[in-house]
């Protein structure tokens, strides 16, 4: 068969899925911070539009026109057969992946940047402000704002922003404007200044100025790149094309495998998918979320009410978490180090729908290795996690002598990341065990939520 | 009309287009550099079916199987319609672009690095050496003998592999062996250190100590990247697909547009097109050959014999030179820095089949931010030339109400320059004039060639 399965841009699914749909029970509330009270998202931070599709019911969602136009610069996505990893496995198992690295921005972000930045502009928004860690989502929100016509402000964690200038440069071309955090632009940013003119920043501080930048100006919305549940919602444009892909191939996973930060990649591969498990139609497809040894939220984290940010201002949800105070080491897969996920994975989760795996560093980049020198492409540390577990399944079926599906998210390339394969190559790549007293330590900061 | 036209696996050409079938004169000898007497490429360092196709006049030569398998890994590449960059323009004409950065490596240097690895392995040799600048021909070789199954040596000039590693460790990554040139591994890089222990090299210095280390094991050749017949050959792939796509839409070009190094990625778009010049099926047919105004190769240098290399050791051809002695300002476009140009482009524009135009390097980033804000796309700075008199023959239509098709060769992304259009945006990019002086000491060095 052809290495790669392509689709014509008439193809490309014109609804978004939307699982609430089918949930054999459905998801638990968002809580308000302060009062506790089931809530939704902040109307003076979100569009009333994507609020709706944060909690709809409706199975189907359609794309607007506007955005699938933008979408058709690179989507549809090709889906692979990894021909050549399979035969370097000697497996018997067929490995198909699903790579999002083709869009300009490098990744699937781009995928919902396109979609928030349009309702938030249909509803007279003029302008957008966000926090990034390594520079993935902010440089995909700075393209789709530009595309559709907004402006953004990105705060970018400090340490990053000198470290890291690649992503930063990548969002000053697409137009925004971006800013190390700390900054001196909002009331926390020059609180923090005051008491530590070096403050490196974090993920937490960036978010805490976007939401004050945000919420001061009447024109301004914030935007959020992953875990909630329209931003899972606006990926399955991924999993739909894959199922056709697949189709087409003659061919149904039996294992889907991607990895987990939020979640918004992986569930966008999966939900479709799920639901047929759901109702029965595929009972024994497996789906393993992959995390790193070093965050295994799923895999470790009592599932519980917890923020959903560090300051404990954004709303409560029901997840598995390592405690929203809880600072994971330093892994290379800078977007696998949420403390919390995706409540609707983690609902998938408990319900038996889907399961979870930790893996360490070090292998993953071994294995991340194994697929550029055989497929070519250069795998983001943050799949290159997944990677790591195709590889072990599919030896397994080598074992075994299965002739298993395994689909694999291949959510972006490692173009910015080559640091951390050089460290890698060179042997001074660093790993980490789970961090269980630290863990121990930040649940014990949980919020109270009456039962 | 769509966004893309893309062809399926099938569509890929299955033979490469050898212009020399259908020039109207025969291409002038390569001569010896020592006798001056018409020779072919040195055997020491070519496989023999490389220097055949060097020389051949057959208009077609199949592509064999295992190369085209491997051209499936990003090949067919997509034909894009700028509809985004003519809404910006508001030109009636039609902008297309075929672009190669999709491929693994980042650009077209694959399609002949693929090919010269399987030919080399086919006659038994078992490693290559080459030289490269900012990485870019190194990178994809590197992935061309892993792939094909070879191993690499690339010598790579110091002052890049200090400032640029990213490329480096790309190279890396596909398992080829990357030193700093010059190096402790050849005679000639011995003596370079011993005079300057902290030479920052050139390219003259890494291709020297390059094919040294060739010619010293039996085990050995050499390759090359741009320049010569056999890889603007196998560039032809390119322009084959495109001309299937534009049928597809229905469109005959007006105007191609392409950047100029060594002219192996645009006359690989150009050269299927040229034929239909040629045979005056499309007289009128316009073709654009981009350079830097820094290193202005057809537009201001003399047609006239000259050494291929900066060394005085390789072949000497009749093309356009700025004299084999002459070094560029350092312009951001690495790729376009070459003080010849492949000899097949120089003959077409003696006999008056293509034109040559130079622009500065400021207006070109300007382009290119334009078109990264258009299209998404992050065009390397090479391409980004050849974008700017794109976006200048579009504001002709537009002025003249002219509707021309105009084809843009998009041969890579810029990922790994985004330090240039760092400068660029924060406005501390310099640009260069035309370095006459400079050029006439060089012209002064041109080897003695009896008439």
């Amino acid at each position: 068969m052809d290495t790669k399965i392509i689709l014509t841009e008439k193809e490309i699914p014109t609804s978004w899925y939307n699982i609430q749909a089918d949930l054999p029970e459905p998801l638990p509330p968002l809580l308000h911070p302060g009062t506790k009270e089931p809530t939704i998202l902040p109307p003076p931070l979100f569009a009333s539009a994507l609020n709706e599709q944060e909690f709809s019911k409706e199975r189907y969602i359609e794309i607007p026109d506007e955005v699938l136009e933008i979408y058709k610069l690179w989507r549809p996505t090709p889906l692979f057969r990894a021909h050549r990893l399979e035969k370097a496995l000697g497996t018997p198992a067929h490995i198909y992946y699903k790579y999002e690295g083709v869009s300009p921005a490098g990744s699937h972000k781009l995928n919902t940047a396109v979609a928030q930045a349009y309702y938030n502009k249909k509803e007279g928004i003029k302008r957008l402000t966000t926090e990034t860690g390594a520079g993935q989502w902010g440089s995909a929100l700075s393209m789709g704002c530009q595309f559709i016509g907004l402006e953004l402000k990105v705060y970018m964690v400090r340490v990053s922003y000198d470290q890291k200038p690649y992503r930063r440069i990548l969002m000053e071309t697409w137009g925004a404007t971006c800013v190390p955090s700390p900054s001196e632009d909002t009331e926390i940013g020059r609180k923090i200044l005051a008491e530590d003119p070096n403050s490196t920043g974090s993920l937490g501080i960036a978010i805490s100025e976007a939401i004050e930048d945000a919420i001061g100006r009447d024109d301004s919305h914030y935007s959020l790149g992953s875990v909630v549940n329209h931003v899972l919602l606006h990926q399955t444009v991924v999993g739909q094309e894959a199922m056709k892909q697949l189709e087409k191939a003659d061919a149904y996973p039996d294992i889907i495998i991607g990895c987990i930060g939020g979640g918004s990649n992986f569930a966008g591969v999966y939900l479709p998918f799920v639901k047929d498990k759901i109702t029965g139609k595929k009972p024994d497809l497996r789906i393993i979320n992959v995390e790193p040894q070093a965050c295994p939220t799923v895999t470790k984290g009592p599932y519980t009410w917890d923020f959903g940010d560090v300051a404990g201002m954004a709303p409560i949800a029901l997840m598995n978490t390592l405690g929203h105070t809880f600072v994971p080491p330093p892994v290379h897969a800078g977007g696998l180090r949420y403390h919390g996920m995706a409540p609707i994975i983690c609902h998938l989760a408990k319900l038996g729908f889907v399961e979870a795996q930790a893996v360490y560093q070090i292998p993953t980049f071994e294995a991340a290795v194994k697929f550029a020198r055989t497929e070519g492409i250069l795998p983001a540390p943050e799949p290159a996690h997944a990677i790591k577990v195709v590889i072990d399944e599919a030896i397994k079926c080598k074992e075994s002598g299965e002739k298993k599906n395994i689909l694999l998210a291949l959510s972006g390339h490692g173009h910015f990341d080559l640091g951390a394969y050089d460290q890698y190559l060179s042997g001074k790549l660093e790993d980490y065990e789970y961090p269980e007293e630290k863990v121990k330590e930040a649940l014990k900061q949980l919020p109270q939520v009456p039962a």
